[in-house]
C-alpha cells in the first residue's frame, strides 16, 4: 500500500500543462477539419476481435490488446484444450473483443455498418486514442492519439487537393515550417512495369532515397545487389537523377514512363493536384518525391507525407488514396482518401521549437487572495463579476499564509493576483498585482476586468 | 464477410450530429470548469489491475474489463491450476491491466503518483470514457463518458460553494431547469446517533423519501418494519415532517440534533454553503434535502445531487466531499470534494426538451455546387476566400447531377449553396441559394461572405 502507485508501461498521464498544449494541437486540427466541412465521429474503444483480426498482418494481430470475456471466460475451453492449444488460439477463445489498433479499420467498419444512413461522399474526422502492445521505447507508446480525416465515396482528385490545403493550413496555424511530399502509387507501379521488376519497387525507392548520402555510384551498386539487371539500372538513371521543379520532374517521368498506361495516369493525377494547388497560396512547399513509398500494400493512388523542416524527426503527417477500404467488410468499390496527423510528434516539434502560444497554459487568469472569512465572502462576489466578464478566476479556498498563496499563483502561472483586505473592502477597491511586472495598483473591479481583458 | 459488421454490446458509435451535440455538452462543461480555474488532466484508459481491484466492492471487481497479457499469458498457469482455480483468480493471473471503471480512482492514483509536482489545492477536471462490464440496458452502457471536477488538498467549504456555482452555471448555459439538492453526511450520522440506530440510516432516508407517496402513516409503518423502536420513530417525527425554507429546515434540525456534535457540524456546513450562495445570483434553486443519501460509504461531508425539473430522469449530476480519497494509495489526510456531470443523461434531457442550439450541427455553412472541371477550379479559389473569412465551406468533389448535390446539402443541413456556372464565372458572381427560404441571389464573393456571417 505504501508503494507508490504507477501506470502500465507505455502509457502516460497528461498533466494540466501537457493537456493545454495537446488541446492546442487537437483544437487547431479540429478547426481546420471543420472549416473544410469534415464532420466528427467517434467509435467505441473496443471492437469485436473479428473486426480487428487479420487487418494488420500477423504481427499486428499480436499487437492487439485483447479483453478477457466477463464471467466464466473458461466455459468453452477444457484443461486439455488449455494445455494443447497455442497462446494465440486460446486468446481468441478467451476474448471476443479488443482495443482499436488504429482509426482506419473502425472507420471502415462504421461506413459499412451505417451505410444506409450515410450521405456520400462522406467526409469524416476522428480524433481518438488507439492502443498497440508494441514494445515501448522513446517516442513510441502503447496508447496514443490519432487525428484522421478521410473522404470516402468519391474518386475526385479535388479530395486530394482539399487534404493538401488542410495540411498546409494546420501547419501554418501551428507555425511549423514543413515540406509536403506527394507521390503516386501508380507511378511506382509504372516504374516497376517499365523495368520488368514489379517485386523490386521497394528496393528501388529505398536505394534512390539514399542518393544524397551515397552518391549515384552507391545507389547503382545497391540496385545491383538488390538483383536488378544492368539494363534496368541503366533505364533508371533519369529517375535517380530526377531534379528541378515539380513540372520538370513530371515531364521527365512522362518520357520515362511513356509505355506504361498506369504510370502516365499516376503522373496526370499528381499534375492535377499540383496544378489545382497553384492558386491556393500555400504557405509550405509541396514537392513531388518519387522516393515516397508509404503504405504500398494499402494505397492505390496519391501518397502524402509531411516532414518538419526545422527539427529532425520522422514524418509528422501522412496519408493517401485507397480503393478498397470497406471491401474487407463486404462493401467493395468505395474509393477513399485520407490523412492522419501524428499528434505526439507534432507535440515534440512544437516543444523543441518553443512554438506554443502564451495561451496554451492551464491556470486561471486571476486569483483572489484569501485573507479570512469576511474578505473571502466579499471576494466571491467580485470573482463572480470577473467570471461573468469571461475571466477565468479563482478565490484561494483557505486563508493560508500570503507566501503560500502567492506560491500557488506562481506555480500555476496565474498572471494577476487580487488582494482585498479590510481597507480595500471598505473602499470598494482591489489591489491588483501584475505577476509579470510586479506592479501593483488600486483599482475598482471594473478596472480590474478591463485591465485583464485589455 | 458479407455479414454486416457490428460493435460490442453496450457500446455506441457516435455519428456527426450526435458528436456535435455531445461536444456542445462537453464544451459547455469544460468552459465552466476552466472559468473557475479547474485544470484538465487525462489518465490512460488502462490502469494496473492492482490500482483498480478492491476499490469498487466485490461486484465492481467483476465489472472491470481486464486485458489479457500480451505474449504467452499462460506462462505462470499450469493446466492443473487452470482446472482447479476460480475464474476470478485465473483472470487475475492472466491479466495485469484493466480498463478504468471511473475517473475517481485513477485521479487518486494520479495525485499520489505525482504529489511532488502538484501544487495544493489541486483543482482538476477530467472528461474521459470509462468502461463497465454491466449488463447493457436502456440508458446503461458499457462505455460512457464521465465529466468530473474535484478540488483536493483543501477542506475549505468555499470549494463546495464554488462547485455549486459551477453546477448552476452549466445548467443555466444548457438551458435545463434543475433543482440542486444538498445534504451532509454528518447530519445523517447525527440522526442515527440521536436515535441510537447507526445501522438504520439508509432505511430511514429511504422511508422518509416516500412521504409524498405513502403519507406519514406509511412512512412510520415502514420504519417500524425496518426494526426501528417506537421511541426512535417518535423522535423522528419532526424530521419526517420537515418543511419550509432551507433556513426553517436547518433550524428544526438544529433542535432535533442538539445532542449530536457531529450532526450540528453538518448543519453548520450546509448553512455556510447556503449563506455563501445567497449573493451568488443562482439561476436554479438549491434545496436542503435530508433524504439525499448518495455514496454513504464514501462521502464524509456535503453531498450534492441535481434533478432536472422538466424531465423524469434520475440524477443528472452528483458529488460530495470525501476525506480519504488517496488513503488507499498511501497518502492519507487529503480532503477533497468533487462533482460529476452525467453526460449521457444530460444528452437525453436536451434531446427530449429540444434544447440544442442551432449551431450544434455538424455540416459546413456553405457548399459550392460542382458544374465541371473549369467551374470547380474557379470555385476552389472562392471557397478559399470563404474559409479565410471563417466560413466552413465545401466544394462538392464530383460534377454529379444537380439533384444529387442538392440532396447532399439537404441531408447535411448546409444552410447556403453557391452555384457558379459559366455565366457567373464570366461575371465574377455567385448565385447563392438560402436553403431555408429557397431565395436565390446573385452576389459577389464578398457579399456572400457578409451574408453568411451576418
Amino acid at each position: 500500500m505504501s508503494q507508490k502507485p504507477s501506470i502500465p508501461k507505455g502509457t502516460r498521464d497528461f498533466g494540466p500543462l501537457e493537456m493545454a498544449r495537446r488541446n492546442y494541437i487537437f483544437d487547431t486540427i479540429r478547426q481546420v477539419y471543420a472549416r473544410y466541412g469534415f464532420r466528427q465521429i467517434e467509435t467505441p474503444a473496443m471492437e469485436n476481435l473479428s473486426t480487428l483480426m487479420g487487418k494488420y498482418g500477423e504481427e499486428g494481430d499480436k499487437l492487439l490488446f485483447k479483453i478477457l470475456n466477463s464471467g466464466d471466460f473458461r466455459s468453452s475451453v477444457t484443461a486439455e484444450d488449455y494445455a494443447a492449444d497455442s497462446a494465440a488460439r486460446l486468446a481468441a477463445r478467451f476474448c471476443d473483443r479488443g482495443l482499436r489498433y488504429d482509426l482506419t479499420v473502425p472507420f471502415a467498419r462504421y461506413v459499412v455498418q451505417h451505410r444506409e444512413e450515410l450521405q456520400m461522399p462522406f467526409k469524416r474526422y476522428q480524433i481518438q486514442p488507439v492502443w498497440r502492445a508494441d514494445r515501448p521505447q522513446k517516442g513510441r507508446y502503447r496508447e496514443f492519439y490519432q487525428c484522421d480525416a478521410d473522404t470516402v465515396g468519391s474518386d475526385s482528385l479535388l479530395c486530394e487537393v482539399e487534404l493538401m490545403q488542410m495540411v498546409d493550413e494546420v501547419f501554418r496555424r501551428l507555425g511549423i515550417r514543413v515540406c509536403i511530399k506527394i507521390n503516386n502509387r501508380k507511378i511506382l507501379t509504372g516504374i516497376a512495369q517499365t523495368l520488368g521488376a514489379a517485386d523490386k519497387i521497394v528496393d528501388i525507392t529505398v536505394a534512390i532515397d539514399k542518393l544524397d548520402k551515397i552518391g549515384l555510384e552507391g545507389v547503382n551498386a545497391e540496385l545491383r545487389s538488390a538483383g536488378l539487371a544492368d539494363e534496368a539500372i541503366s533505364r533508371l538513371q533519369p529517375i535517380i537523377a530526377l531534379s528541378g521543379s515539380n513540372a520538370d520532374k513530371l515531364e521527365t517521368m512522362r518520357t520515362v514512363l511513356a509505355e506504361s498506361e498506369e504510370g502516365l495516369k499516376g503522373i496526370d493525377e499528381v499534375a492535377f493536384v499540383l496544378d489545382s494547388l497553384r492558386g491556393a497560396d500555400l504557405t509550405n512547399a509541396i514537392e513531388f518525391d518519387l522516393t515516397l513509398a508509404r503504405g504500398l500494400n494499402y494505397y492505390t493512388g496519391c501518397i502524402f507525407e509531411v516532414k518538419a523542416l526545422d527539427v529532425e524527426i520522422g514524418s509528422i503527417t501522412g496519408g493517401g488514396r485507397y480503393d478498397n477500404l470497406t471491401g474487407i467488410f463486404g462493401l467493395p468499390g468505395l474509393s477513399g482518401v485520407g490523412i492522419s496527423f501524428g499528434a505526439d510528434r507534432i507535440y515534440d516539434v512544437l516543444d523543441r521549437l518553443s512554438l506554443y502560444p502564451d495561451n496554451a497554459r492551464s491556470g486561471a487568469d486571476l486569483l483572489f487572495i484569501n485573507f479570512g472569512a469576511a474578505e473571502a465572502a466579499h471576494c466571491l462576489g467580485l470573482a463572480r463579476q470577473a467570471r461573468a466578464a469571461g475571466i477565468a478566476t479563482e478565490v484561494y479556498p483557505d486563508s493560508a499564509k500570503m507566501k503560500k498563496q502567492m506560491a500557488y499563483a506562481n506555480a500555476l502561472g496565474i498572471p494577476f493576483v487580487a488582494m482585498v483586505g479590510e481597507t480595500e473592502m471598505a473602499e470598494g477597491r482591489v489591489s491588483l498585482k501584475d505577476m509579470a511586472t510586479g506592479e501593483q495598483a488600486s483599482l475598482t473591479i471594473d478596472e480590474v476586468i478591463a485591465k485583464i481583458k485589455g
